[in-house]
């Protein structure tokens, strides 16, 4: 076999064999095949596609180019939840404890924040002590002790998919819906979860802004998943507006945390409720979605996923007395008021935006590695279709110094749109995809 | 500018504008862009195209990328001639001393073959002695002395070309029209000629085996050469089967130095006079094509363009007593009829196929830098539409030893289709672009 005839058959429209993917995939890990060779064959796929079939052999590839988590000896059925990414988006940091303490083991790797979107170790590394570099026995013991362990994703996990993504970003071919959905299914294959859920975000605050694209990415990563043997769902949900108020890693954590106590904001419960309710589904702890959502209700209003997140944090080194008292998270020592500069109706609040500002605030990183400051963001105090008065609050910014924060006003407003017409908000969930 | 949004430009379907080409070829001559980012752009243009003004701007940028040949101190004005490469197309050695002996100075590099085509410069040194990497002053010393020159293209001469060609080589991306102008304009408007004729080959014995190809392919490079300010026309010739009867080093110089010695096959001496009277006209040295054929039948049988080519060959240090003797030119221990398995009309001849036996036989080079020897080919007895009985003389080959040559006998009789209908032979001069 030659790479250049893979590259061909691609560029000429064909469908690649999964010996020809597996050779490829193998030969690129190995560092037989060089980055020019899979830099031409990925435009090649930008451009003219893959198909299903194509796309999970791909999928498998790289799933089994590294190491693959394997705890069934310490929990006979894991589940695991993903998100595409999304403003505001602490979700994980409320269903993991959630579905973990109405019985369903949960062993997640996470990643960090990049561009516009926030990552939920960043966020959960804002608890001070929390470590998410794990060694395989302390993962395996924090499961075992608890029920539920976050990581950070190893890099011997899918470092096929490392590469590949590293590349992509150089050589412009990011933007394939294939190679979108093969980078985040081979990463959930690796980590071996049995059963999984998908929230795929649509909208501004998002990386898929149609619902066309966010079905079709959800529907290639259902068939990957269910090609692997897996059980998996996907939902559909609306990022036409920043989830819940905060955005910024402590202040997330801190309104994740009044979630898990019970006062939530309403859409982010619906959101956690919804997810969690298909995973228990998937992994037969439940009948049927409403006896699921039911038995979620009384796991968080009796505080046991208050606890079994605190239970995981403490074994990951996180310090108890922050969970007790929130107040004790990282806070910006300047905050500062943006107001309404007329009357009007929120038409719209452009999410990237957003996360592009706490970015700048510090909050989050445009190149890997890059360190961040956890207690900057933004509280949004508005939500689409508000009616407001010229000078009403639309949001406070949280950030190190008064310049920082004056400097993002103009983005800010540029962000949130004001005008006179009524506005239709879109349901918070949008499809289910079963 | 950052390469990623030029090549995302590119895949979109954008054309790079001037200042973008000459950034991303700068980067990559410096080494500041890499491979990775070259091969996704160059599987961008094969799959979306370029525009002229973009294929001339990419040309003209790639001609800057090293030295660019300048003898206008030593001849006011040049000419050269360059063809896309054919089977047995023995031209340059031909119309090169005719033009310099007509008036009009020649200071052409050439290349190496590679692949099923051969190269002039493997061809001229078939002849002992004669040397083909000159330093600058050598080069221009020949030419001043003669009039005429023939050298190995330098590696300092449009060295973005050279990379480019090897990484297209391996991330299949080959197959572009504007890739392939672009990279045999470069030499040609780095190597300086005032004037150029383009001898584009179309058929089975070439790169371009359709005329709309062919047509597109000379339209292409007729508009670099003169948006870089060159007089510049094609000339699409037939490949449907070899021309003249050599095929092979030594055997194609022999045929060369008859037909300058006026016993040239009445094709080969037919297309010389076409391309070396464009040249006359272009460098307004005849006011037509007529006259230009007149001063070039004359330049001919005067021997005044053999003398040319013996004066270049003894100043390039070759043996003239091969010149004046040709029967001393390298000659195969071996030589092995093949006859016509049965009788009828000869229908098709693969001249790719053809070329592949010269390469095995030792005549021609599959990877770069590799021998070969200059005495073996093969010599046609037989043109389309000939009538044959069984048995008739079809070819000769010329080997090292009979295994060698018996091991062809398969793949050139497969190579030569014999049938009943009778055959339509094209013309040799298909088009004329000027």
């Amino acid at each position: 076999m030659r790479a250049v005839d893979c590259i061909v058959k691609k560029r000429d429209g064909g469908s690649l064999t999964r010996d020809e993917l597996d050779w490829l995939i193998d030969g690129y890990t190995a560092g037989r095949i060089g980055d020019e060779q899979m830099a031409a064959w990925a435009m090649a796929v930008v451009l003219r596609g893959m198909d299903d079939r194509e796309t999970a052999d791909l999928t498998l590839a790289m799933a089994r180019s590294g190491d693959q988590l394997d705890v069934h000896d310490i929990a006979p059925l894991t589940v695991d939840k993903h998100s595409t990414g999304g403003i505001g988006d602490k979700t994980s940091l409320v269903v993991a404890p959630l579905v973990a303490a109405a019985g369903m083991p949960v062993a997640k790797m996470s990643g960090r924040g990049l561009g516009f979107s926030g990552g939920t170790i960043d966020k959960l590394e804002s608890i001070p002590g929390f470590r998410a570099e794990l060694a395989t026995a302390e993962f395996r013991a924090v499961l075992r002790q608890t029920g539920l362990v976050i990581a950070a994703q190893s890099a011997d996990l899918a470092p096929a998919d490392r590469r590949l993504y590293a590349l992509r970003d150089v050589t412009g071919t990011v933007e394939s819906l294939p190679l979108i959905a093969a980078s985040i299914m081979s990463k959930k294959l690796a980590a071996g979860a049995d059963c999984i859920v998908l929230d795929v975000k649509c909208g501004a605050g998002a990386f898929m802004t149609t619902l066309a694209d966010a079905r079709r990415l959800a529907a290639t990563m259902v068939a990957i998943g269910r090609h692997a043997g897996r059980r998996i769902t996907a939902v559909i949900s609306s990022m036409a507006q920043p989830l819940g108020s905060m955005v910024g890693n402590a202040l997330e954590v801190r309104e994740a945390l009044a979630t898990l106590r019970g006062h939530g904001p309403a859409e982010l419960v619906e959101l956690c409720l919804t997810l969690g309710s298909e995973l228990a589904v998937l992994a037969g702890r439940c009948a049927d979605h409403a006896t699921a959502r039911d038995l979620l209700r009384a796991t968080l209003a009796s505080g046991a996923a208050w606890r079994a997140f605190r239970g995981m944090v403490v074994a990951q080194g996180g310090d108890p007395a922050v969970l007790d008292d929130p107040a004790r998270l990282p806070r910006a020592p300047h905050q500062l008021l943006v107001t309404a500069p007329r009357p009007g109706i929120v038409q719209a609040i452009d999410g990237a935006a957003l996360g592009h500002v706490v970015n700048r605030l510090g909050g989050g990183r445009s190149r890997k590695g890059a360190a961040i400051d956890h207690a900057v963001g933004l509280e949004m105090l508005v939500r689409l279709g508000d009616a407001l008065d010229a000078g009403a609050p639309l949001l406070r910014i949280h950030a190190a110094g008064p310049a920082a924060a004056a400097a993002e006003v103009p983005a800010l407003l540029a962000a949130i749109t004001i005008g006179t017409a009524p506005v239709a908000v879109p349901p918070l969930i949008l499809e289910l995809v079963r």
